[in-house]
C-alpha cells in the first residue's frame, strides 16, 4: 500500500461458510479486511462480512476477479479445483494453502500416495478401478473394508464401510471414483491441529478426541482424556511433520485412530476445523485468528490453553428450526456457557452451531456442553 | 418474528466508532444481527457490519427510520438528545439504556442531584450561572477546583481543573455549560463495570485500576491491584446501588476516586466502556457480549475472570500513522499478547486501538502490554 490505510492487509476467504464467518472476530481485532466469495447474500459468512462477493468458485473468472486486491487467498472449504489454484498463483496471487498442498486434501489417493511415502503410518490403502478390484482388496485385507470417494467426501459423506460384495456394488453404483481402505479396529479418534506459516514457522494445538456419530463429530474433549504425554507428543510430531513434508501454509487438521498399534491418520483438512472451534475460548490463540496470521505470514500466536478442560459439543439441526426460543434456558442455567450461532437455516442433522463449556472436572463440563446441546436443538433436558 | 429464521434479534446501535465495532465479535456468535447508524460508511464499525445505515443521531426523522425492525436499540455514544429517546421510546420502541436513565451519562449536573439524592459518595458539587459563582465556589471548597461542561465532555475535553479566577474566566469564555466540583485529592482512580438488565439481573465485574495521563486512559490493571476485598465489595456495591436505583439497562461503568476516606464517584458511563475492554479475553463473558445479553433481556453471563491478572494497554495514535508495519514484531516478541485494532485514522493522541496481557504476575504483564503498546504506536522499544 503506498498510501496509508487504517485498514490492514485483505484477506480473501473463497466461500461464506460458518468457518469463514468464525473468522471475522479475529479479524475484526487485528485490522485485518476480509472480503469472501459466496453464492448467495444469505449464506452464514456473508451475513457479517461486509465485503462479500458473489460467484462461483469453480469459475476461474469469478476467482480473478475476487482475488484482486488481495493480500492473500485462503479458503472456506476445499472444493475449489486444484487447477484454478494453480492459475491464481501463476497470475501472482498468494494463495495459502498453495495447490501442491491443498491437493493432498482434495484427493484421498494423492494424500495416501504422499503420506506412506514420507512414512505417516496409514491404513492398508488401494486405488480402485473395479468392483472385482474392492473385493479383491477386501479379501486380501480383511472384511469390512472402507470405500472412500477420491475426492469431494466430507462429515462421513462419501465413506462406505462395506461388509460384502454386495454393499461394494452399491458404491460403485454412485458412480463416484472410488479407493480402498483396511478397516482400522480403532479405540478412539483424536485430531491434531497444526499451524505453519510461509517462514516455515509452525505450532500444534493439543491432541482432542473427537466423538463421532453416524460419521459426523458432535463432541470434542480437549485435551484428549487419559492420553499418554510421550503418545500425545508423537500425534503433534507426526502432524508438523505432515505439514513440513506437504509444504502446508495456513491451518492443517489431521484426523488419527488412536489403536493398540499406535497412530494411524485416517483424514486431512486445510483450514480451520470443526475439532478446533474449542480453541475460540479454549486458548490463547484462536484456529481462526492462527489461520489469518498463518496465511499473512505473520509470527504464530500461542495455543496455550486457557482452562484445565475444553469441551466443544456441536448443534446439529432438528426437527423444530427456532433456536432462539430456547436462548434463554441455557443462558440462564449456565452462565459460563459460550453458544456459537452460524446464522444458517436449520435442517435435519446439518452443523447449525456449536457450544463451548470449559473448566477443571471432564464429566462436569461435558454435561454442561451436553445439556445446552441437546436443549437448543431438540428441547429435552439431557 | 412470525415465520422461522436463522437469523436472531436485531440489535440496532446507534453510532459506529469502536465500541459498536467491538460488539459485532459476541453478536456473530450469538446470531444476534447488528446494525449501526453511522455519519459515513468508513466508520470504525461501519467497516465490519452489514446492516449499516447512513444518518445523523441527532435527527429524529433518521433515528426512526433506523429504529425499524429493531429488537432494541442501544447506544455507541451519549450524544442522542434525551428528548429523541423519549420519541423514540413513545413509539414503542425498546431503548436500552432509557432516557430516563441515560440522561445521568449526558449530564452531570442530574447526575449529581441524583447521586446526591439516594446517598452515593460525590464531591462537593454545585451547578453555576457566572463566573462569580464560580470563584464562590472555590474560596468555600478550596483550590484547586475543578469546572466540567455539563454535557458533552470525554477524554479529558470539557474538564478545567482551575487554580485560580484566571483559570475560571478562561474556561468560562469557551461557553458552554459549566458546573463545579471540588478537586478531590485521590489515591488512585478505579473503574466499576456492572450490568443490569430490563428484569432487574444484575451483574459486576471485578473492580479495576485505571492509569490516565493527561485526562486519558492509558491502561487498565485487573482487578485494582492490593484492592482489598471488603473495599471492592464496597465499589461493587455502590456501582450496583447506582445501576439500580437510576433504572440503567445494559452496561454501567462508574469511575471512582480511591481516596484515605473511602471511594468517591467521578463519572458515569453507560455503555461498554474503555475500562472493561479487558473483558474481551479476561472474563469469561466480555462486556460487550454483557451489553447484547441485557439490552435484548437474555440472561447475563459470567463476569468470572480468565487469569489472575489481567492489564489492557491503549494505544494512542503519534506521529507515524501505519500501525502494521510494526505488527510483526510485537507479534514475534510475544505470542500471547492480543491485539485490537479499530480500523480508525491515526491522529495525535486518538485511542486507535488496544492491547490485553494476561498472566501471572502484575509486572511482568504489565511490561507485556507496555512494550506492545509502546512499540506499535511509536516504534520504540520500551
Amino acid at each position: 500500500m503506498s498510501s496509508y490505510s487504517p485498514i490492514g492487509p485483505v484477506v480473501g476467504i473463497v466461500g461464506a461458510g460458518q468457518l469463514a464467518r468464525m473468522s471475522q472476530p479475529p479479524a475484526i481485532a487485528l485490522g485485518v479486511e476480509l472480503r469472501v466469495l459466496a453464492n448467495t447474500p444469505e449464506e452464514s459468512a456473508a451475513r457479517v462480512i461486509v465485503d462479500t462477493r458473489i460467484g462461483d468458485y469453480r469459475d476461474l473468472g469469478d476467482l480473478r476477479d475476487f482475488a484482486k486486491g488481495c493480500d492473500a487467498i485462503t479458503f472456506d472449504h476445499e472444493h475449489v479445483p486444484t487447477e484454478h489454484i494453480q492459475a491464481l498463483a501463476a497470475n501472482g496471487y498468494v494463495v495459502h494453502p498453495g495447490a501442491d498442498a491443498l491437493v493432498h486434501a482434495q484427493d484421498k489417493a494423492i494424500m495416501r500416495e504422499r503420506l506412506t511415502a514420507i512414512g505417516v503410518p496409514c491404513p492398508a490403502w488401494s486405488r480402485l478401478s473395479s468392483v472385482d478390484d474392492a473385493t479383491r482388496f477386501g479379501d486380501e485385507h480383511g472384511w469390512p473394508m472402507v470405500l472412500k470417494a477420491v475426492r469431494g467426501g466430507y462429515d462421513g459423506r462419501g465413506v462406505w464401510v462395506c461388509r460384502s460384495a454386495v454393499d461394494v456394488t452399491e458404491a460403485f453404483d454412485t458412480g463416484v471414483e472410488l479407493m480402498a481402505e483396511a478397516f482400522v479396529p480403532f479405540e478412539r479418534e483424536l485430531a491434531v491441529l497444526v499451524a505453519r506459516s510461509p517462514h516455515g514457522q509452525g505450532v500444534s494445538y493439543p491432541v482432542v478426541e473427537t466423538v463421532q456419530q453416524d460419521g459426523i463429530c458432535v463432541e470434542v474433549l480437549a485435551p484428549a482424556p487419559g492420553l499418554d504425554p510421550e503418545a500425545a507428543a508423537e500425534a503433534q510430531r507426526i502432524a508438523l511433520q505432515i505439514a513440513h513434508e506437504l509444504g502446508v501454509t495456513g491451518l492443517l487438521a489431521v484426523e488419527m485412530f488412536e489403536t493398540a498399534a499406535g497412530f494411524v491418520v485416517n483424514e486431512l483438512a486445510m483450514r480451520p476445523h470443526n475439532s478446533g472451534h474449542w480453541t475460540i475460548e479454549g486458548s490463547t490463540t484462536s484456529q481462526f485468528e492462527q489461520h489469518l496470521r498463518a496465511v499473512l505470514d505473520l509470527p504464530l500466536g500461542s495455543p496455550a490453553t486457557t482452562a484445565p478442560v475444553v469441551v466443544m459439543a456441536n448443534l446439529l439441526g432438528g426437527d423444530d428450526p427456532d433456536l432462539f426460543k430456547r436462548y434463554e434456558h441455557v443462558l440462564a442455567h449456565d452462565p459460563g456457557i459460550k453458544l456459537h450461532f452460524y446464522g444458517k437455516e436449520v435442517r435435519p442433522g446439518r452443523k447449525i452451531g456449536h457450544v463451548t463449556a470449559l473448566g477443571t472436572d471432564l464429566e462436569t463440563v461435558r454435561a454442561r456442553a451436553r445439556h445446552a446441546a441437546v436443549y437448543l436443538t431438540t428441547g429435552e433436558y439431557a
